[in-house]
């Protein structure tokens, strides 16, 4: 079955007028939408898999309004969804079809408190765009080192919630990497008032890595003090053909030895889905284009000081070890900002080729070429003619396997086979020792996954968490863990 | 009172003949150290603040064992004491005096299971030695980056679960930021396979960062998939003198600017604890021994790229700004080495000096000048004529705020003056958003001052975490929170 058929969480009252008068009333007019057509864009996720209904979208524009609402809501016994700028993956911020679940969008809570860049932190809302989170460093001479597909929309507290990944996890570390504190608001509605900025701090549990990566079921992040790095005064950027995903291996090793830390970015790109952001997007240009692939690899070096050389060095050494079939080295920076737009197009052109079925999935760096030869004889061996359109985060050992349907298969008769195609990916990915969710979550698409794939151990260790910390279960039930 | 004379952990029934009977026949002869002088180096803290009891040192030899002795202390009702290297700051690894815990070694577990140097990683059990976990990385053409002055006797489960730091924190992070994944001995016995090697893996509660910095609370870990970084080609560092604490903060933000994530460590030692390395530690010699300071920083870089200019270029625009008075930049491998036996030799040293009090505080980085101005006054204004020797990971806001007694009092007169030094000290970390303990953890030196500096919320939500993990209440009793 497809993800859309999935049941809604479990059923819960849903909130009396009489409550929502009350819900209305801390929040006051500005914090209320109960519009239909104002609420539509919240409750369709962005590629349509899941569209829920809610009573109404409630916007506390504060923390103290926040606890208010989930005190309430706790008292009342109501299911809360917290959402960020719905830009998630897996159904874990819309809410579920009965409108039982009282949506709380986290969007006008979007300031940032407070910068420091002799220290390099910063203090944002929940709310904040990561764009403007990226932009408010950099004025401040600073990076923030998070960057993904999704940037202009993506807000800080989904994208803590769900510990976000992009396209420099390498260097940088997943969004959990990039927290130093939190403000969150608990299923009782008490604040935690965790938003230290401090480097080291070592007193009593890790709380703020408990509630990243939650998805919402512990608790509503409402601020997070986050780090900032150096500014990367010079970037070098490159475009590589090579003819296996071995060598990509081989030259990601490489790489690692003769650039070290200043490797930024390692993405791989097979030969069908930059194909199709050729044909779809407007604008595109293959930076190769009389190289054969089917492989090609996205470079990118940062640092204090102009790294051509390096990345020059590296490719003369990897072409004359016969490694790499050919190399483009980005001579401007609109040049490497073309490399850019073809690799993060690629989730976006592939839409143009019918219903996917995707597979965000991770391995151990060294078993990514693993991964793709026998993911791609698995998956043909249940629908030949699919298409394969493995692209990613090599360095992190993030591929997203994606598969578009065949050229002559209807998109319905495609989707029907979506779970038995991604048990068999998710059956090599654990074979592997791999993870069936690298960097998109659980939410409702994959709860069954983790209890397929993570041990009685492990699941039982999660729940007894959600129990003791949400005894109530009120907080995006049904999300991450199934019988919550 | 000093921390000798704080009361002992809860008491609990000492383990019966019968019991020990039984956990000799899990761990063998091998395993099982009952007489008085082989069990002594694991029952002394080793600056001798705590000496504890124990009716045996278990000493498993694999994880099935581990499970065993935990199963039966579980159903017995006994409470255990985990043991690394028996380097801990915080007594947190040592015996209560009543002798009723049970102390459990993972020495004996001190085997690499493997390493995958084009991945960047290793499994490494717990009681691997910290210099051996970097030989075998170094061998293997990687860098294990935690790096700290016990590192020759460390061993990796006791590091992780307390989280430690060093010298190396401002490039990669604590060593909880090193751990992909973990094997873990629950408090019922029961063993938690945690232990991906996965760069990115968001499948439900980020459980090892529970047991990571959790003191041994939680449950024993036996095992953990660590990362590697490529190893740095080349290094450069200075030591530099400055007026004042300040200074070292512009040069600090300027250092970043300049050298970007090259800058590996940025060390901030005063002329004080620098003048008792040089008096009491053999072959040490001033790299600067005409300049006043009175601070000093030791700038280190690493990359893959030599770094002398670099480093050279920002020292150069230091001094010609006025920030900085003198800088000797190490011109030879044996050189550098020097500078980091001075700095590592600062704590040693100053036990030549008689009783010292010390602070493992961090503050928000640019808060360090105020910090030590201002803690320097607190103390002074309790104890005319103390020592101030603060030093530290400056980079981090990690300051070791320690304190000589005055050459005029005795250490019994001066320790006794410890609560009100440190409740002062850490009130002012506490006005400044700070950390009463920024690397060491909690332990049982520290257990009124986390509930005195955390919010009854955040202890609240600590003791839910303890008892729905541990509700026995077994592991490391009256560590991190004392009513456990």
């Amino acid at each position: 079955m497809s993800p859309a058929d999935r049941p809604a969480a479990t059923a819960r009252p849903a909130p009396s007028p009489d409550v929502l008068e009350r819900m209305r009333a801390i929040v006051g007019p500005r914090g209320w939408r109960d519009d239909p057509a104002m609420m539509a864009p919240h409750l369709k996720e962005w590629r349509g898999l899941w569209t829920g209904h809610t009573p109404a979208v409630v916007m506390p524009g504060s923390t103290d309004e926040v606890a208010a609402v989930v005190g309430l809501a706790a008292e009342a016994g109501i299911a809360i969804i917290p959402q960020g700028g719905n830009t998630g993956l897996v159904g874990g911020g819309v809410p579920s079809e009965d409108g039982t679940e009282l949506l709380v969008s986290l969007a006008r809570m979007n300031r940032i408190r407070d910068i420091d860049p002799a220290g390099g932190s910063m203090i944002a809302e929940a709310g904040c765009i990561l764009a403007d989170v990226q932009t408010a460093a950099a004025e401040a001479g600073r990076l923030f080192p998070l960057s993904l597909a999704s940037e202009g929309s993506a807000r800080i507290g989904g994208l803590i919630s769900t510990n976000a990944g992009g396209v420099h996890v390498l260097r940088y570390g997943s969004m959990r990497d990039l927290v130093l504190g939190l403000e969150v608001v608990l299923p009782d509605g008490r604040i935690w008032n965790g938003l230290r900025r401090l480097r080291k701090d070592n007193t009593g549990y890790a709380l703020r890595h408990l509630f990243a990566g939650a998805e919402g079921t512990l608790g509503i992040i409402t601020a997070a003090a986050l780090t900032l790095a150096p500014m990367p005064r010079h970037r070098a950027a490159a475009f590589v053909a090579l003819p296996s995903a071995d060598a990509a291996l081989d030259l990601f090793a490489r790489a690692r030895d003769h650039a070290g830390d200043l490797l930024e970015a390692f993405e791989l790109i097979n030969a069908t889905p930059l194909g199709f952001a050729l044909r779809h997007l407007p604008g595109m240009m293959h930076p190769l284009p009389s190289a054969e692939g089917p492989w090609f690899v996205l470079i990118e070096l940062a640092g204090p000081i102009p790294l051509d050389d390096l990345l020059e060095g590296l490719l003369a050494e990897a072409l004359e070890a016969g490694m790499v079939e050919d190399a483009a080295l980005a001579r401007s920076e609109a040049q490497r900002h073309g490399f850019w737009s073809l690799r993060e197009g690629l989730s976006e052109a592939q839409k143009h080729e019918g219903a996917s079925i995707k597979h965000d999935v991770s391995v151990p760096v060294s078993d990514v070429p693993a991964l793709i030869t026998r993911g791609t004889a698995l998956v043909l061996s249940i629908v030949p003619g699919a298409r394969l359109c493995p692209f990613g985060h090599m360095g992190d050992g993030n591929i997203h396997f994606n598969v578009s349907r065949p050229l002559d298969m209807s998109d319905q008769d495609f989707l029907a086979r979506w779970d038995e195609i991604a048990h068999a990916v998710h059956d090599l990915v654990a074979e592997l020792g791999g993870s069936f969710s690298a960097e998109h979550g659980v939410g409702r698409l994959k709860t069954a996954d983790l209890r397929r794939y993570r041990s009685a151990v492990e699941v039982g260790l999660m729940e007894r968490l959600k129990r003791v910390i949400d005894p109530a279960g009120i907080m995006s039930p049904g999300r991450v863990l199934d019988r919550s």
